[in-house]
């Protein structure tokens, strides 16, 4: 057994905090580990896949997410009763919980990521933008203090010009977002920002930047350990996006320059080592014209961490046990060559004719693609029930080979062979995205969906 | 569209003289290179998955094999009719054909493998034991004309010790293969392997070895190009075998020291480009004590092919295509640089307690294993027959990880996931070799098999 090869303190029970394909993949890494998985249920996902992989499962509430993924005490409990010895948060509900990670800690669990009080530095814009500026990392201009009036915003866009953005300090992937584009919408929008970043963060503070207009989105994954390791694991361009939902991603980023890359991978593995930053991450930025200025810290897994993992060969979430379980990282960042290109296409089930809403359902039929370069992440199988409650994420489809030419004719194929019945899905979205010009060429930006796509999406309504 | 970056020569029409999972492999290749794929099937196969997935597809006999895919003038009738550029024989069937590669080329189709000028210099066993002596690659002593007298056989056994092989002059895969221990068994063997030779091989050329008593069967692959490029793509190791059949393969070679490695791998590089040979190959030895010995060249794509290409990066039937098309490799020896451990394990449809012959039935239930580092190559779906005519492979999982421990942790999970239904296959069989200590150290020849699990084998029946 091989478990001797790594820390005396290495688990031997974890609990999964999630749901869906990522607590199939934290599952599968457990397994692959010989750690023992724990899985958590609500009423909707009774069956689910997650559950029939685990080792045992412990049913933890109603289908409402609040009263289940998000149930801090009914967590912890099971944990308890459980006996595990970590719990692994996924991505969404509370892996980027500050207090949740804390309360795990408190409750002498290992948090598998970033320690509490690293997280607290990421959870406001404005301690990371501080951070980043420590570090040299190149940030949009812009508050680093949280604004309290009109006044400061309104002396902001004289200096930088409009559009600017009001954002909420603790907010995330667009929610708490107020673009301005003149003197008279300040007020309002001011009013807006503060209003989500309350409702959606618990945390009313605002800030002022610059509001980039047509940028990429590119951001590096960074998986550092407990004695001072830094590593890079190259970059993901995560432009492909619809209403600030990432759809597609690829490895490497068709914008860069090579001296650009390494710029930008570079700035990320300061950011991260001022930061103090353990366990696996991402730092987002923002890319115009050949710059590139800090966005945030994801301060856990990413969705799209696999395509990561197709070029490099490492597995980010074996690594993220191991690390959290007090290993150090066994390479150096001279090891870690990228090798060829990688996708992943987000298969959502969803309905593009109601305004993509989830879309509940049965799979009556699902067949996964196969064959070279290949790679399925997925949180079902034939005959599953998509529940409306959550998420409408049900499966990747990770394609990688030798260059991006190649890789955009495989994953025509690998979209053309894979199979969804009895629910609508992205398939044709991706399909279609593979015959499309712009895409094809690598010339896109975070709005080039919505800008592109929005007739269409308005006519199906 | 990428046409333009390959060969002016590229097909745009190839026609896949094969089944199963190798027909839907090459037929993936084809769609990936923007060229038309054209099928053929029996009466078995009529809606077989390589039949669903091509562009076109035609009948071409009953489901025995000699009157369907064994059948040359059906074969190029199709071919005419349906206008293709190519043939590609996957492996198999036609696909070490001299004579069928000769009358393809007469007909003006490209054939998809070594020239047949090639394919003969290493259809007969001595040839290309005289190529190797030329390349200096090591080669078990014996005899490199046919014999033809049982006195030369005494006469070779006294000066080389028992036990020594007669082998079939055009056999493999252990056909025509006799073993002799003592004098008084040289003439019976010498006439049962003569018989074989003509009976399997229409060849009842004989020659003699030293026989091996507890080899790994190692090979190579190559790829070269008609411009001169001779490449290897690392080696591979396939000594889990059951009665000379691979069951499991893995590369790298868990026996080899760097030094050996690089030797044998250089060895079949001097062998391939002494013999000017084109396209996909595999060069065969044994190994045993340290020393290794040619075997035998294997002239066309290889079943355990996908492990070379998961640590390698490369698309070995794409260049089958492309090299076949005139196309130039684009990149040197140094490029190649594999990268981890891969493991390929045969799911065969068949009856461990009936001597493992192939068991028709249907498919009632298939679930592919999905995954980090899982590649499923198959030519089968849920709810597919499967027919006694042919051969009993109808999947690969193909494994990979960062080193050889994680791959059989990693194996272990993807076999308990896999779940086919319907027909007995080999899952049980891998899930017990991943629990096999001599298997997990890496130490096994190629009589492991027979000889641990010939018990349960025999009182199975």
């Amino acid at each position: 057994m091989p478990r001797e090869q790594y820390a005396d303190t290495m688990f031997d029970r974890v609990m999964v905090a999630n749901r869906g394909e990522i607590a199939v993949r934290v599952i599968q890494a457990c397994n692959e580990l010989d750690i023992e998985s724990v899985a958590v249920y609500s009423d909707a996902d009774e069956d689910a896949r997650h559950v029939r992989l685990a080792d045992e499962a412990y049913h933890i509430g109603p289908s409402v997410a609040r009263e289940s993924y998000l149930n801090r005490d009914s967590l912890l409990e099971v944990a308890r009763k459980a006996k595990v010895d970590a719990i692994h948060p996924g991505y969404g509900f509370l892996a980027e919980s500050k207090s949740f990670a804390s309360a795990v800690e408190d409750s002498d669990f290992v948090w598998i990521g970033p320690p509490s009080e690293v997280m607290e530095q990421f959870g406001e814009k404005t301690k990371a933008r501080k951070i980043m500026r420590r570090a040299d990392v190149p940030i949009v201009p812009g508050t680093t203090e949280p604004v309290t009036d009109v006044q400061t915003i309104r002396q902001f866009a004289h200096e930088h010009g409009y559009p600017i953005a009001i954002k909420a300090d603790g907010g995330g992937g667009g929610r708490g977002l107020k673009v301005v584009h003149a003197e008279d919408e300040i007020e309002e929008q001011f009013t807006n920002a503060k209003r989500e970043g309350e409702a959606y963060f618990d945390n009313s503070n605002v800030y002022v930047e610059r509001y980039l207009e047509n940028p990429r989105h590119i951001e590096v994954q960074i998986l550092c350990d407990e004695h001072g390791n830094v590593r890079d694991l190259g970059e993901r361009d995560c432009s492909i996006q619809r209403r600030q939902q990432k759809l597609i991603e690829e490895t490497p980023s068709p914008a860069l320059t090579e001296t650009e890359r390494e710029n930008i991978r570079s700035a990320a593995r300061k950011g991260a080592a001022e930061a103090g930053y353990v366990n696996a991450g991402t730092v987002e930025f923002l890319y115009e014209d050949g710059d590139f200025y800090f966005l945030e810290v994801n301060a856990r897994i990413q969705v799209e961490h696999p395509i990561s993992e197709m070029v490099t060969g490492l597995d980010l979430v074996q690594w993220q046990l191991r690390v959290a379980a007090g290993d150090p990282l066994t390479f150096d960042q001279a090891d870690i060559q990228p090798r060829g290109h990688a996708m992943e296409f987000r298969i959502n089930a969803e309905n593009p004719s109601k305004e993509f809403a989830p879309m509940p359902g049965t799979v009556s039929r699902y067949r996964q693609p196969r064959g070279i370069g290949t790679r399925v992440d997925d949180g079902i199988d034939e005959g599953d029930k998509i529940s409306p409650y959550y998420d409408s994420l049900i499966a990747k489809f990770i394609v990688s080979a030798e260059d991006r030419l190649h890789l955009l004719q495989r994953a025509r194929r690998v979209l053309q062979e894979a199979e969804i019945e009895g629910v609508p899905s992205t398939i044709p979205f991706h399909r279609a995205m593979l015959d499309n010009d712009a895409f094809r060429n690598g010339e896109y930006s975070t709005k080039y969906i919505d800008e592109e796509f929005s007739m269409s999406s308005e006519e199906a309504e």
